[in-house]
């Protein structure tokens, strides 16, 4: 599948706002891939169909994640959460792909996890620098990316639980065992 | 046991300034313990044994989480959470304690835990404001636990996470699986 083929495949499930962002984030997940070594072809198919599942009703999601035996503590968490494991399964039900580390850097765009490839990473870190973002930060990630990919992981990883605790909201375990998972290997 | 005897017993394991940090903690324990129901001479013992274990050596302390088979990962973070299970431990076998919330308000009193106790609860926020603690945000947190002793430890967490971020140092999992239990049970 090429860019051209996926993008059409993607655009009737997002929004008009959706789309320009899943472009940002696809070019600027490809660019990382070229910097730093991971597939870029298929890094871009990941990131194109990474919000796949980010408009199915919530109710949808909660039924894929039960009845998939997803980790089952992710419902007690933000159902911003969600889409990313439901858009995983989705993409390989109805778009047909099966390529595992496409469908993981799918799965894990929004939590992270420990270890990730280099393909994960990118998608990860694009998701959250893609020049439609703006928010208290984002511009210290983009430079710091430049220089060292998990560094900005964990800068990004950083600015999110402080977000979140902020507002006095839980925090997703996997994103904490992101976190220390790129610090000890930072610090290592 | 009373007060007195206790303090005896703790004071050749502690430097001068550990041993008024203790009493620090002691009489802020108590104050908390009988605004919000914890028994007062229980919590009075957790707290002057909480720091028992402080000036153990290193490798004293890492061969007892080995034998006794604490959590395996506890040595993987910062060894200032070791003393506080190894001091559990110790209280026990050479003081003689085996009030079982007693010991686990001094194995806890560091990371916390999900669902503490209010003994324990007690305990973790007054080591973490006893009048001779002077750092950034105490003050706020003195406030709030007059108010409410779990946003008090939310926001405890909250500096903690923070202050070991900015020093890209890993977060040890109890520690924000505590600040989990305590935002959830806060905001259901």
């Amino acid at each position: 599948m090429n860019r051209t083929e996926a993008l059409k495949l993607v655009k009737p499930h997002l929004t008009e706002h959706r789309y320009v962002h899943t472009i940002g984030v696809t070019d600027t997940a490809v660019g990382l891939a070229e910097k730093y070594g991971a597939d870029p072809q298929r890094t871009e198919i990941a990131a194109i169909f990474h919000d796949y599942a980010k408009f199915r009703p919530k109710e949808e999601m909660r039924q894929i994640i039960i009845d998939q035996s997803f980790k089952e503590d992710l419902l007690e968490y933000s159902s911003e959460l969600w889409h990313a494991p439901v858009g995983a399964y989705l993409v390989r039900y109805e778009i047909g792909i099966d390529d595992e580390e496409i469908l993981n850097a799918i799965k894990y765009h929004t939590s992270g996890r420990p270890d990730m490839t280099l393909m994960e990473k990118c998608v990860f870190i694009a998701d959250y620098i893609e020049p439609g973002r703006s928010f208290p930060g984002v511009d210290e990630v983009r430079e710091v990316v430049q220089k060292d990919l998990d560094q900005a992981i964990a800068l990004s990883l950083r600015n999110t639980v402080q977000f979140l605790m902020k507002k006095n909201q839980p925090v997703y375990p996997a994103t904490f065992l992101t976190y220390n998972s790129i610090v000890k290997s930072l610090n290592a």
